[in-house]
């Protein structure tokens, strides 16, 4: 069922990898309401991605970008404003997160600095610098709406999690120190999702990830939120429903980031 | 304009005195949205108030109940399922809140305890016994949304607040700890929001409001949420859009929670 | 070993109950550190425990009171005062907590709300009197310390906590209400330790604590902290090494609380 | 007054530049308390400095090191075992943080990112080499603690923080995580102390410092925690008195972090 939520106004996604990606679900969710969008990612994840196929289903164009580098921001967001007509943007999503050290086995404790600070470029200043090119080019409509997901692994240890929860920590910092800013100037609001973990083709490749999401899921009183749910919630965020929310970190976890203890974790029945 | 976000959904909203009241902006915006609702308030709050032009405008049904009473919140229910067409509740609100030794002038540190017990009673132990009456008649549908409004007091001190600070935490605490129980069984949803400081009947009327109203609004980046704003929001909060959010407290606010220091508030202009 | 850090202060310990107790063990560390108490306890607890071995061992009078009758508490600190030479008080421990609907068994989802009134009353309420009372009575000394004893229940659902848990939340909304005033006018610091599951009579009580308390232990990367530990933690609190800290509430849990999840609880072994 | 707290203990602190620094302040008080410690400075920073009448004072090698070198790392932990007899380390303080951004009078808005990779590697990723260092070299002695001091705008904004409050964000982070597992191999202690703005030599130089710093003063109940209240602080944490306290963000500041507005901040007198 469509609402009409987001009826005249343009995004930009980044982050659509292939259909499990929450950023693929958030795409067609906003298509279904009334948005128009330019797609976007790195040009290398888009060689093993199908982001053609989700750009088809929605009619929207594709304009690759390498999210560390601000000269591809720039002519990502000038390039958008012109396929979507024009005028400036009323949103955008970051679904961007990858982990060097993770990708090389190195474990918490023998990290590899370079592989770290490339992480956080990538994982988290990739935020801050997409929002300081929307800023310099005064691209956002007013009320508009920028969202990055994130995972309460920036609040909590996880230790599978490894330098990512360090990554996504900074980029929930992010959202705070630039939504003053934008807020102040544009009434734009900045917030972050943190999300359940979620059997995307990225979170599945994180060891232990399956008894992971198993524990997760029994720890949270409405189960793993989906991706599909996910996506509803960002429509949400997006929406001019939600104008005066900013500068928060938003839990879409079914209840997890609230309990201390489940007794569906030790197997005990529920708690009554 | 209207999305039709609420089409079929039957509600109960408590506490909607004026048109000030932002349950009154609640129940108007969820009408236009495509709910039908039941209003109620304590007897007593309704002889001052114009509950019934609400009532009529919005073609809702008004059943009186002093929520400290659970036989009353029974009759309540009982009655507004039979007046809705005879099927469950998809969302309630609890907009109730008032302060015996703030009324009586006592300061914090002179409070008279019989006062407090029935300040707790009726501004946060009435939302247990809500959700206790509605769990007991098994009169929440699956995927209900019930929802508190309460105030950032709850965590950080604001003096002329007083008892209703300590009110709030406990309102708080009863959303998360009945929020597993109703999720776990019925997959509702239990959260709060934290709403900025507003001009309503009952805000107004505190110490020192005015001053610290604009204190709030200009600490807050896009300034002081209104009530209708904060209206939009639980329209999101009562929809199918949010079926994951739960046991949260989330602040409508402006971004004023997230903020440390707003050199607007020290008259130096902005940050940079 | 001791450090002579409470030479030549005043206390009034709440609470101790037998040797299991926290508070039994804050009073035994505290007369190693050099300070002089006095030992209360609710007149029907006294009967029960073996509150006057203590008293005997650190030469400490006890005074009976009912931590829910300020005339009770005006007598207990009046004669606390006397009892210890005169002078005012310069610390004070609050470690008191019962609910009467877990003891009749009521389930959190059938809940009598006039048990549950008293269980504020008794668990939370009574520090604020406690409060208020040495507030009116100026009986602190400048730059005095003010405790209570408290669980990450109060943040977190642990559904056997039941009504426990919110009676928590408003004993720390307390401390940081009540914090604000006795800091400003008395530079005395109110705070609240938010300690492991302990294996105390009271404790042990509660349903499925064993089950609970080795889950706790296995979370947290140092195990669960003993009462011991607490009472070590407590002494830096009373001392005048912490007179900038005030209005929080201070994990003394071996890390739990930061813990989103830890292979030890899946029995996967260690996170690398 | 000493008390002996840290008789036979060692320790490495960090960033004692000169008598205003905080690390001074820590220095000096652990040397009185019967620790005995090795100094370390950014070669850069030591010419500026006077490490060397603190190191005579309290008679301490100093051996410099850059803290984003893991080789420089090594030496000195290397250097400070045989420096204090043998043994391994107790306790350590990281107090290291500086913005090229800020230093070259970047807006938040007008980043450089080149200077923000770097701002990030001194500032936090630092304490995460500095951690991994001792890890891998087995340094750190059973039941240590290792101190990182932070401040509050890793989680509100205070506009002319600029990247340093992301900065203190990643940082925090590392604090969790790292402590997840010296906690659990090691029953190390790892935690970070958010102290209030104070008059050092670096704090000072910071944009709008003095308004904020009275800001602040006038918003704490207890007012602004001063360099030695940190140092008495940091005491109870490298004793053997808070064994069980890990993975938490402690904050030093009168009050500050809890307070939503104090009247005292708009000239009102006191909240009754």
């Amino acid at each position: 069922m469509a609402y009409n939520l987001l009826k005249g106004k343009k995004g930009v996604i980044f982050g659509a990898l292939d259909e499990n990606s929450i950023a693929w679900k958030v795409a067609e969710k906003c298509a279904e309401e009334g948005a128009q969008m330019v797609l976007t990612n790195a040009p290398v994840a888009m060689r093993f991605g199908k982001i053609n196929e989700l750009a088809e289903k929605i009619q929207a164009q594709i304009i690759p970008a390498d999210a560390t580098e601000t000269e591809d921001l720039e002519n990502l967001f000038k390039g958008a404003m012109e396929a979507m007509g024009g005028g400036k943007i009323d949103f955008v999503l970051h679904s961007i997160g990858m982990s060097l050290n993770m990708r090389k086995g190195r474990s918490y404790t023998d990290l590899s600095y370079e592989n770290m600070l490339k992480t956080l470029d990538i994982s988290a200043v990739s935020f801050h610098k997409m929002m300081q090119t929307l800023w310099q080019m005064d691209a956002m409509n007013d009320h508009g709406s920028i969202l990055a997901l994130t995972y309460i692994a920036a609040q909590r240890v996880f230790p599978d999690y490894s330098e990512m929860a360090d990554s996504k920590a900074l980029l929930e910092s992010f959202a705070r120190s630039f939504g003053y800013h934008f807020g102040t100037r544009n009434k734009v609001r900045v917030n972050t999702v943190s999300q359940s973990p979620t059997w995307t083709t990225a979170g599945s490749g994180v060891k232990g990830f399956k008894e992971f999401f198993q524990y997760a899921d029994r720890m949270s009183p409405l189960g793993n939120a989906s991706a599909e749910a996910c996506a509803d919630y960002c429509l949400t965020l997006f929406s001019d429903l939600t104008r005066c929310v900013t500068m928060q970190n938003l839990f879409h976890d079914g209840g997890f980031s609230t309990m201390g203890m489940n007794p569906a974790v030790l197997g005990l029945g529920e708690g009554e």
